[in-house]
């Protein structure tokens, strides 16, 4: 079984739009968060994560989403955030953004596991994501080491 | 031909996270005011639009990007939008974002054309695209009447 | 007493600049969120509030804050919001954000309690602040009724 | 004279609030650009006056601003930007924000001219505003060497 990392977002009035719903782009950071979120989960913060595998980050090279619900100021909603697939380099991300019980978000990311390139440390390079990183999702059913 | 509108942006360092480059949501921020600028570039600014056409907007219901190249703070970038396809009652727009002369970021989005439902003004209801709107756009190679 | 409302922030990547620090925008968002939140925690949450004494909102006239400490990503810090002064129909707020035990941000807030102009309704006219509102803040020192 | 740098902005739909109008924040945001913008307008864009002096930018240590008019979709909108005061150390700003000819919001800002601290690279440290920068701006008022 994959790890599941939720967090809740109360819509507050500057999410929203002059139609009362929230800013689409909005979801994207939030999913950007909630990213981050399913490191911390398992008790790897990103500051710690970037210190402690020497990487950067992991950048985002891909994302896409589908609206099937607005969520309105007032709102509180839910985002199930999980990986559904580890690569040699590069990992997915599934986000279920719910309102009142309904599936209202759907994002999905493609993120590389990405440190300075040793040959010109102003640009990125991707790495082989850790064994030990692997080892926290092991069900992910498609994960290849 | 289709229409296409242009954008410059120049990259803020507001707009950058601690990496230095720009927070990936700020490119959906961008696509969204770039559609509004396709209208804007025909002589239909969004307000008279909503006006004009007794719709509350063009809500996105679909959409998805690729990260090629990171733009940096103090980059100037460009957008090329264009819509692809006018359906009867959604559109799809294509952007690209150009940096120093290469395509840094792709975006699509499905858009639907939307007024209040008569039934229940508090929800939205897709609209047929007017006619007058499709004719602005006769070249659109998989324009549907 | 007047009612203290607190909310706890997790500083995320995209709420930091290249200087890996907060952009100090966002203190302005959460001081917008927080004086919403003082409201929500006499449960009065902003829609309900709107619906019921027929406001507009409260919008912000002036604002000041001084940046004391940054903040980084990874930290956790606190806002403490609360209403200093209720006035016929404007009232200030204090907002103090703590992180690590000291005080990184102070916002000072003067906000005005609107309405539609019923000589305009395109237009905002400031209102009475109920006489409910005021009683729920009893010791607020210059409370004016 | 102060050199004065305006910028052009075009009020997006997701700028502006569920009231149509700007979302108060945004202004902070377009008034950190603005003071960039300053620089850029005598031939210093921010990342090269970075690189040229050793900084590591000029950090917001107080800010303030008074909201006259709203803004809404679809306006668009001129700030006027201007150092008011060198000091040592710091600077103070001021940026008028014009909209159908009437002043609608007016921004201060108290600015820190910052590099690493020697002693601890991981902190700020104000540093003596340049010679070669004052120079760019002599009549200012009340410039103090």
């Amino acid at each position: 079984m994959s790890v599941i990392a939720t967090r809740r977002i109360e819509i507050e009035w500057g999410h929203c739009d002059p139609a009362g719903i929230v800013f689409k782009p909005r979801f994207f950071e939030w999913f950007d968060a909630a990213t981050a979120g399913i490191f911390t989960h398992v008790g790897l913060k990103k500051p710690a994560l970037v210190a402690r595998f020497g990487i950067v980050g992991f950048p985002l090279v891909e994302t896409r989403a589908r609206f099937l619900r607005p969520s309105k100021f007032g709102d509180t909603v839910t985002i199930e955030s999980r990986i559904t697939e580890l690569r040699r380099s590069s990992f997915l991300v599934e986000h279920r953004l719910v309102n009142g019980g309904e599936l209202a978000v759907e994002g999905f990311e493609t993120r590389v596991w990405a440190g300075h390139d040793p040959s010109d440390p102003s640009r990125l390079k991707s790495m082989p994501i850790p064994a030990e990183l692997m080892a926290l999702y092991p069900g992910t059913p498609q994960a290849v080491r």
